[in-house]
């Protein structure tokens, strides 16, 4: 179990559901949005933020915030996680469950002490984990919702309610100039990022990606990998989200993205698979095929390799080339191939041949069965 | 039916049996060795040959060797194609075989008339298709013996007692000085080509095959592809051959192939493949799995790919990580998955896109039945 109720949560080793819900994929246009997130960025008036920070202000703002987040009443079941007391593991599962950024997970070092024992914590609800919040990521509150399919009107209220519970006890720094005050100068303003994450193999497959790509660049949005900043797309899942903060209203952000830019992309991808079903079926079948046989074959998996086939075994399953298998179970692979949850499922570490060994071990019985 | 009794044979499609001696893989050695394969080239004395022979040249050659091909009892059922006759499918389908070369198969331009019309022929012992004498190829005639697994010995005096009748009742230009006089200079002397079409998956896979090529070219051998000169090397198949026919006895070339060189490589491919087995089983299995997974399921296939797997798939069978799987029935489709072949079996031409249809099917079927 988690950290709430009256165990000590430090001894006890971290369990989650099976799936998440940024993979879930139900709701609105779920073929093409996994998910759609909302995060904010807010620091408090009374700790210094940023590399300015140090460890003495970083246990004190980790202080503060953990009590406001768990007595605000922000979810009705909310667990707080000390993230620097957890293992190099756990982290990672919290990484691929999207619940941590990648930075956050490795700490920061301040004053000469390690990274990892960087003071820095995790409020998230259960056992839907649409929200989570970190304290002490690059800013000292992160807060994230994230809502299956395109929802980005849902995550939005509900983020803003978030935000509106922990600012009545929280000093927060906020401008009237400039409005909230961020580590990063990206994120001035409103702090607020939101993203779509969109499966998009058929534009891949028809060559008109790079296209998309260049087109939500023109309009100041990013595309970025699996797992946000910096990461390398897998899976052909790709994360949109807007890249200005100031200047623009809330409402004004999230009115571009949720009713013009992203259905346009939907449209476009749902066309291109059209394309491949009508012209293009044989190619198709041939690659739906090959995936789901090396998945339900191969002795040896790399995740990105996993990743791949899973893409394409999904459109597959959406184009009905693949009849019989369970779009659930193929959505639930895509985070059960990830290293941390594959060691979860095994019950013990692994190095990275064996990971490779379980991973193809797991896909073909989850696959077969 | 083919070119025998009493019907016209140019009226009648080739057919033939599913699989050749080439490809068949009994006898000694035949995991590692196909087959074995003796080549003379000879040269009527009365007539030029090479660049020098004119139409009407090639004409009065093919009459002469005809007859003598027909009439001196070189196998107990002999079958005679006038190769200019026959469109580019079955000549295509005899290239697949191994009956015929490439070269052959176009014909040569001389004095300005059509390749395809060069007037030339093949006699082939039927039904074991292990003897093919080639009429004005590069040389006048080119005696073809082929035996299954490593049979050097026995397809020598195969080769050997056919030159004699043939002799026997046709001017050979030779010289005593330098031999059986050739077109090429490279084949002056004995005339004589062995080779042996040799499976090296294993080394291919633990990297040592440029070193075995390496010291096949020390040693004065030429290891070719998988239709021989110029051609790739496709499904690990590798054809190894001596490149010196002046200056050495026949008997001299065959020891040192047959009892030296050969054996040496046998044991090294086997060699790796024990070490595949020990050392990197798990790697063996994924291979082996993932290429009968894409024969058994993939709805495109090209040669190359389809050899490819079909490859790996032997390999996995021999060191017995697929079991349940016939041999034959794999070396079988190294032949029936070539596009001449594959058309045959589907009963009509197919393009490119038709035949990686078909292929896929030809395989699935094949594999899963």
């Amino acid at each position: 179990m988690r950290g709430e109720g009256s165990r000590d949560p430090r001894s006890e080793p971290l369990r989650f559901e099976a799936t998440t819900e940024w993979l879930r994929a139900e709701g609105e246009a779920a073929d093409v949005v996994l998910s759609s997130r909302v995060r904010l960025a807010r620091n408090l008036a009374t700790s210094p933020f940023g590399l300015k920070a140090t460890r003495a202000d970083r246990l004190s703002t980790l202080d503060v915030c953990r009590s406001r987040l768990l007595q605000s009443g922000i979810a009705p079941r909310v667990v707080w996680l000390d993230v620097h007391e957890r293992n190099a593991t756990e982290r990672n599962l919290l990484v691929e469950r999207h619940l941590i950024s990648k930075p956050f997970s490795r700490g920061r070092s301040v004053g000469g002490a390690p990274a990892g024992n960087d003071p820095r914590g995790l409020a998230f609800s259960i056992p839907d984990e649409r929200l989570a919040v970190m304290v002490n990521e690059e800013d000292h509150l992160r807060i994230q919702v994230v809502h299956s399919g395109l929802a980005l009107e849902a995550a939005w209220s509900q983020a803003d309610a978030v935000d509106d519970l922990l600012e009545a006890g929280l000093p927060y720094a906020f401008s009237p100039r400039l409005g909230y005050l961020t580590a990063c100068p990206t994120n001035l303003g409103t702090g607020l990022r939101m993203s779509v994450m969109l499966h998009l193999p058929a534009l891949r497959l028809t060559g008109e990606l790079e296209k998309v790509k260049r087109a939500a660049s023109d309009m100041a949005l990013a595309v970025r990998g699996y797992y946000g900043e910096g990461s390398e797309a897998a899976g052909d899942l790709f994360q949109l989200s807007n890249q200005t903060t100031l200047g623009k209203a809330e409402r004004t952000i999230l009115h571009e993205l949720a009713t013009e830019i992203i259905p346009r992309i939907i449209a476009y991808e749902r066309h291109a698979r059209n394309e491949l079903l009508t012209k293009r079926r044989i190619a198709i079948e041939d690659q739906s095929h090959r995936a789901l046989a090396l998945l339900t074959n191969a002795r040896l998996l790399a995740t990105d390799e996993a990743m791949q086939h899973l893409s394409m075994v999904r459109l597959g399953v959406m184009l009905g080339v693949l009849p019989g298998l369970d779009q659930n179970r193929v959505n639930q692979l895509l985070l059960l191939v990830q290293p941390a949850h594959l060691q979860l499922a095994v019950g013990r570490e692994l190095d990275q041949e064996q990971r490779r060994a379980a991973r193809a071990q797991l896909t073909r019985a989850r696959l077969l069965n």
